[in-house]
């Protein structure tokens, strides 16, 4: 509970509509789409960057916890007040500042919605490819405080790749601003790509400066189904061979194609064992021999069934099975837990192998939806988080999988970040002594904990 | 002086032929190339990582200060023992450890040459783009301190986009691990990257995880001749916003082009007042329509002369010109400065000009060469460092440029690195609480400031 002074103080710098302590407001701030169970303090909504600035400057003072907030889609509990204290929310700066054509960049404030930023750029012939699942919804605040990545990142990276620089509100209310508009940049340590993905904990970010590329001309979808995950490893490995960088490789398992079929979302055949969905872009040519190319290596390595969209609606219908994946499981099942992690992708049959297997140790159902070419997986268990003796075997299942993940020399999360979730798994990844570099970094920037201080980032 | 006792536990470590103290051993290590003074007190040659780390331990121990070198290339003064203490070179951990054509990666040794994992990779259908010009003699670990880059990096980024993981041996000896095999890693701070580029001052890398991308099957030449700088910025924009992404991209300005006229080195037209050599690479087809569309572009930009080479000998004469720039300049002059410096592309006409103002102002002669692409430049200033009074200029005209390069939005280093060279600038662009957070970062990996302790990334 915020002081009626402080709480004073903090309406003072954001206006009356800009503050609110009120239950029924706050609830809506107290879950994300990971965890609900969270109750905030209070919730804050600035401006501008003079704002941040003012209210860390109360909040370091005061020692008031600070989470900032986007939209909330994250899968990690990144965005609630795990340990109380005040969420910073930033539907009210959520201006393009800027989009540079000659500079091939973007200036945005973190609140902007990652497809809203996608729509503007193309209109003008660029392409600002980061894709999120949550893309219509999340904002560039969060990808960026994550690090999100998203199914074409296997041809383009994740949104480390495009922030040029970042300004950037510290602990105690000072502004920073890092890197700008250049591409290169060796001046002292990277901070800009430490503030990426750093979840919250290192400074609050008010402006990002984000890389454009040239809009591809054209692209080409296919879907291809086999009998076995095998087959898609070898189809991947031979794309890849070939030169072909595709802009998406998105794998679904057996257990995940039976579910949509038992919904009745898409028609497979009864032998299929694996969905391959594949996207190449680039110019009108490259496309078109590509997508030759794609087709006959899958049929080469036993696809039982090639299908090549001709038209953009076809390609609609070819992406529906991918997009229609969880609102199927959620016909079938009461709960989804979203598990992330990332393999070499020459492990990825061996860590699908293990989850089936696991899976029926712990009898447990567990669909795989993988980004093929990057070897970044994404179990889905299919579950009910009330009934406790299940989720004590899932919790033995995750954590069987996991060790595995790091046996396979992968790590534990590819897109969606630590958060509440995976920080008991954090010590199969990281010694000892690399969690307190980590930490150590931590207090560097945020001597008193106040910027999402539940973090395993956080000393304990 | 270390203490004979000392002496004699490191010779231990790495038998007799790997540890030197006597001053003929040392003077090849006391100079790079960027200073030549720093006499070292003595020089270690490490044959594993468990050689590395016993090193640290007894360095940590007594305090002895630890530079990491590998070819000396570097333009940055970060190669010589600057404080004293020993220089640790890697001439004996040169293996290329594995090239995994599954995972798209290669697993290197800090003593790798450059242009060794290059070929290499490139026998297997791979290519390592990172293509700093002392290619064919700096090492990867050197590459990795200093984030290097080269000509390619418009299309294929710096030496930083290539590092997926590393194994380093910090101060205290600890080895640790950071990423790996796969691309894509959320977990915690991303240390990887905030090792590229840190100059030597957080910890010793002993291996890296390199990513490979596909080879391109083609590359096509052109150079063009231009009556002004301006116009090849706008080629320059034209080419980009027609989505073609060249690999290279690399300007001379006029005074370049007059030196090498001046010693025969290639003939140009008189009027010629800005060269743009371009390179393009991908496969047959959109090599040949890319090359056709940017001849267009040049022509209707201006250009006096365009060539497109038809054979990879023209191709190398082509490259010729922009090779011999450093041959050409010494046979005119007794020093040369190479100076590094980054504007958001869109400002490289000013600072051309500038630099050609403060040039004249200052009465001292400088060339530029650019990376047309990425705002990359570099002012070659002829000179002569024995004369006083000229290099008091020199060093006014440096200040005046780089305040310029900051005023236009840019950063003072692009690729060289900050080192000995350019720590005086430093407060031009970082903010005394920027150059804190910095060395308070350092502080938490090297306590005892052991490592390349002369850097500005120390406190002091």
């Amino acid at each position: 509970m915020l002081q009626r002074k402080i709480r004073e103080e903090l309406r003072s710098i954001v206006g009356e509509d800009g503050f609110f302590v009120d239950p029924e407001d706050l609830a809506s701030y107290s879950y994300d789409a990971f965890v609900r169970e969270f109750m905030p303090d209070a919730v804050i909504l600035p401006r501008s960057t003079e704002e941040v600035s003012g209210i860390m400057k109360v909040a370091y003072r005061e020692g008031i916890k600070i989470v900032a907030r986007g939209a909330g889609t994250n899968l990690s509990g990144n965005a609630v007040a795990r340990e109380g204290g005040m969420i910073m929310s930033f539907t009210r700066m959520n201006r393009i500042v800027e989009i540079d054509t000659r500079n091939r960049c973007a200036v945005v404030q973190p609140g902007v919605v990652n497809l809203d930023l996608q729509k503007e750029v193309m209109k003008m012939g660029f392409f600002y490819p980061p894709d999120p699942a949550s893309m219509a919804v999340c904002t560039i605040g969060g990808n960026v405080a994550l690090n999100a990545g998203g199914p074409r990142a296997v041809k383009y990276g994740v949104t480390r790749d495009y922030v040029m620089g970042l300004e950037v509100v510290l602990a105690d209310g000072e502004i920073i601003r890092t890197g700008g508009k250049t591409v290169k940049n060796v001046s002292g340590y990277d901070l800009t790509r430490l503030l990426v993905g750093s979840e919250g904990t290192l400074g609050i970010v008010t402006e990002a400066v984000l890389r454009l590329i040239p809009l591809p001309r054209a692209r080409k979808t296919l879907l291809a189904v086999f009998s076995s995950v095998e087959e898609v490893a070898e189809t991947v490995s031979a794309i890849l061979a070939a030169g072909i960088v595709p802009a998406t490789l998105e794998l679904m398992d057996r257990v995940i194609i039976d579910v949509i079929r038992d919904v009745g979302g898409a028609s497979f055949p009864p032998n299929a064992a694996a969905v391959l969905l594949i996207e190449v872009d680039g110019d009108n040519e490259s496309v078109e021999k590509q997508g030759n190319q794609i087709a006959a290596f899958c049929r080469e390595r036993g696809a039982v069934q090639v299908e090549t969209a001709k038209t953009q609606e076809e390609a609609e219908r070819l992406w529906q099975a991918r997009r229609s994946v969880a609102g199927a499981i959620y016909k079938v099942t009461p709960s989804l837990l979203v598990e992330d992690a990332v393999v070499p992708v020459s492990e990825l049959p061996t860590i699908i192998r293990k989850i089936g297997d696991l899976s029926k140790q712990y009898n447990i159902k567990v669909g795989v939806l993988a980004h093929a070419g990057d070897g970044n997986l994404h179990p889905d268990i299919m579950t009910d988080v009330r009934n406790k003796e299940e989720m004590a075997r899932v919790e033995k299942f995750i954590r069987e999988m996991y060790e595995e993940v790091i046996a396979l020399g992968g790590t534990l999360s590819g897109e969606h970040g630590i958060g509440i979730g995976k920080e008991k798994y954090m010590s199969l990844e990281f010694s000892r002594r690399t969690l307190d570099l980590m930490r150590g970094i931590k207090k560097v920037f945020d001597p008193k904990n106040i910027l999402n201080p539940g973090s395993f980032l956080c000393e304990r």
